[in-house]
């Protein structure tokens, strides 16, 4: 799941393959997912996404990079086996190093200026004009 | 406007205060267009958005912090005059700071292990099953 949180904090970082993300918080979370699940229905259910979405989301990582992200194991049903690729493994690994590098570029120093000025909690809405 | 895209990589921060987003890019955009328009209502249609829209991003923001980032101008009109408070300026300026800390962090070494792996456009999507 995403680390991509400190304090206040919330990072989404994307890179993009032209127009299309190529790996984000959402397609990351995906690949562990399957990583862990071992099928890509079962991983997009473990995440609440429909086949469809999960499907969709596999097929564009699967187009962005130099080589597929992830692999299905021959068979022929929807919870046949997926997993990663050396390349798969290799893009989660980056993005993941990339996330938490940033985030601690954040931390500290960098997040103190604005967490001085936050409130606990938001003052309630004001009456719309 | 925003500053958070180094190459491939779109940065997207959020400060949160309890549940709201206490500022994020779209915020920080505005509290840029209002700085430079002098109007929270030009400063919206700069941006595209809503009279209502941005009165409730501008209502969020100084709900959000110890003092209100934005602050009108004596006068009747929706084009009244509106600044910075000396807390907007300050929120602001330390959240473009932090997101130039994350991209600064991300490039180079955080950034190079993806885009090496990377297409230059993403292959045609597969017919869908």
């Amino acid at each position: 799941m995403s680390v991509a949180r400190v304090g206040p904090l919330k990072l989404k970082a994307q890179i993009f393959c032209g127009d299309e993300p190529a790996i984000g918080p959402g397609k990351a979370d995906l690949l562990e997912a399957i990583d862990c699940e071992g099928s890509i229905s079962a991983a997009g259910r473990a995440l609440g996404m429909s086949y469809r979405r999960t499907w969709l989301l596999v097929d564009s990582m699967n187009r962005c990079w130099v080589e597929r992200l992830v692999e299905t194991i021959a068979g022929g049903s929807r919870d046949r086996g997926a997993r990663l690729t050396d390349t798969g493994r290799a893009v989660l690994a980056a993005y993941r190093l990339l996330e938490r590098r940033m985030v601690d570029a954040a931390a500290g120093d960098g997040l103190d200026p604005l967490t001085a000025l936050l409130r606990d909690a938001p003052l309630p809405p004001a009456t719309a004009t």
